[in-house]
């Protein structure tokens, strides 16, 4: 078996964080061609010592001084060892195009991720697509840029990876739905007028997945299942209504298909990304043995399964109206989202006000097509601004 | 789509009717050529209206009265309209053999379904395998044949079945185990102290599976999971400590596999037989839509899951240990059974018995080999002759 060579965009982070253990405990398997991170210059520098690196990329100025500082180097010496030291998203992209890895974890959060991912595709590099953005905002680009470079995008969310593992054996004719589990989050037996005294802090502590910040409050807002219908819809090229929801608090399941003759295939494993992660980096095939634990069904006991509760959490019907309308408005679910939850972390809206900012948004924008990326940037910048001004004046409003 | 021809071996049982349902519901893609039967004339007369084969046959000679008496014509006229008329098991074999289907089901219970397998299997024919017995006391040969002939050998069994669809997409070297899922039968929570008064009747109501007698039997004493090991370790061509067992009482996951990276792939549906007679008239594919109801597991609403009991069910572990010996030692745990059965229905042998005997019988042949069928049926006679005798003893010790 050949060794791998891998660039990981987002290293820093947590879905990073668990390829590089995944990396490390297949050195015969994989090795790490190219590090990039945001703003953490520290962390990604002990990952460069850890795992050697060709090159090392930061996006941040700030924390590409922090990184030269951490691996004793000055800032223009633009080397530390072997590895070359880059810094600014377009430095990135363009290591991202000349990388000779031949797969690609785009494991970055939000929009910041496409321009990565774009790269890689043009440069005729396998995806491992953690960034759930990309398609949710420019899903049919993504997609159509991939089939004409001939490039495999490999999901990473442990829901579309169980799917994508599933759907192996299975002809398309074969398939009639797929359904997504949803753990529920953090809230799914909060009344609905609760919601209005949740915290941030409350709302981190998610019962099942160890998560970065973003992703925690989509799963409490259940917004990232809407995000997964989306992303769903572009993987496996399914109209919006084809795309089922149900709830399993478990998270053991992570995914099912729905075949024509009434059977689901299912796959279940322990809530560990490094399953999802594994998968993608070695598809297709074989697995890596002994990614997760084994999973022992009689010590879990019992799964269950609960019908979402679409009033308490309107994302995922929006999600699916928005994937009937114009090709922009998916954009703007992700836009307003974005600040939404960006001002509820940062404490300057209440939780209830995510999906209020959403749904306000998607009824001033969401008629709205592009045919252009530049198109689609001004797009999602239109909507964050006017998103971050509607949230002004609910605070005023009190 | 070529509508496939198809013999239907034991098409008065519970499998039996199950398929022709399927062939009812899709003329369009299945016909039926030959139906065999043991000894209800009548309802295979019904059944020869109904569905018009070319061929019609009955093993027993007063059955084959019956339906020639049913069907309004002498027996020694041999034909009903288009339909030819045979009786005895040579003639079977031969009509199986020289039918023109493309697949045999094989839903004949017990060990004489394994002449009609064999015929099938070397004229050239698919098999749909809903007889376990074939696989438990002549794997090695059955599997050996089908081979050599090119043949598919498709599980009819729901756990069998529900394996083969989920390896479709895995390539061997991913596997680590099989799971077989057991519902626990109706005396799961039964105390073993009480297994000396369970009666016939109180036996045969299966909680969750309408069955025939031998099968519901089996499953009350966990025997049938203890054949689909045998079952499993030939069709799938995995040790026996690689074939798991996990009680699972909803009976909504048929089996799953363990992939080497931790993760499990399971097929769920409602427990229905005509999913996988289905299934493997179709195979591979594409699937007949609606053949099952939808499951919604969200008014399932729960699955769970025990650990095999194997005290009180010793059955699994013997199969396993039965695998790891002599070759004829599945023979011989299959024919104690399989009298154990009959004298626990006709009220010649209590419940607890069954157990008893079948531990007798391997600890006195279970050392026996065979290398030619004629010594394999040798031995099976020579097995239930001596677990009839036994019986007698026990039942004069009181």
């Amino acid at each position: 078996m050949r060794v791998r060579q891998i660039a990981l965009i987002g290293s820093t982070g947590s879905i990073g964080r668990s390829t590089l253990e995944v990396v490390r405990a297949s050195p015969e398997r994989f090795q790490i061609d190219c590090l990039f991170a945001g703003r953490q210059g520290e962390t990604l520098a002990e990952q460069v010592r850890a795992f050697n690196p060709r090159l090392a990329g930061m996006s941040d100025p700030d924390g590409f001084r922090a990184l030269c500082e951490s691996l004793g180097v000055s800032p223009g010496a633009a080397r530390w060892r072997s590895t070359e030291l880059v810094c600014g998203d377009d430095a990135i992209v363009a290591a991202i195009s000349e990388s000779r890895a031949t797969i690609v974890v785009a494991a970055v959060v939000g929009m910041a991720g496409l321009s990565g991912v774009l790269a890689a595709i043009t440069s005729g590099k396998d995806i491992a697509l953690a960034n759930k953005e990309s398609l949710v905002v420019a899903g049919e680009l993504v997609m159509r840029r991939a089939r004409e470079n001939g490039v495999s995008i490999i999901p990473v969310d442990s829901e579309h990876s169980a799917i994508f593992q599933v759907l192996q054996g299975s002809p398309r004719e074969d398939i009639d739905s797929i359904i997504l589990t949803a753990s529920g989050g953090p809230f799914l037996h909060t009344p609905i007028d609760e919601f209005g005294s949740i915290t941030a802090e409350r709302a981190l502590r998610h019962p099942k997945w160890n998560m970065g910040a973003k992703i925690s409050i989509d799963s409490a807002t259940m917004m990232n299942k809407a995000l997964e219908v989306i992303e769903a819809r572009w993987l496996f090229d399914l109209p919006a209504r084809s795309i089922e929801v149900i709830v399993h608090p478990q998270s053991v399941i992570h995914s099912m298909i729905r075949l024509v003759d009434g059977s689901l295939l299912a796959q279940l494993s322990h809530p560990d990304m490094k399953g999802p992660i594994g998968y993608a980096l070695t598809y297709p095939g074989p697995r890596v043995s002994g990614v997760m634990d084994r999973l022992n069904l009689s010590k879990t006991k019992e799964l269950t399964f609960l019908e979402m509760d679409n009033h308490k959490f309107p994302g995922v019907e929006r999600a699916r109206e928005c994937l009937e309308g114009a090709n922009g408005a998916p954009a703007v679910l992700n836009a307003a989202n974005e600040v939404a939850v960006e001002l509820f972390l940062n404490k300057t809206t209440p939780f209830e006000s995510i999906n209020v900012l959403v749904g306000e948004a998607l009824s001033v924008f969401g008629d709205r097509s592009y045919s252009s990326i530049e198109e689609l940037f001004a797009l999602t910048e239109e909507v964050a601004g006017w998103t971050r001004q509607y949230a002004v004046g609910i605070r005023k409003c009190g």
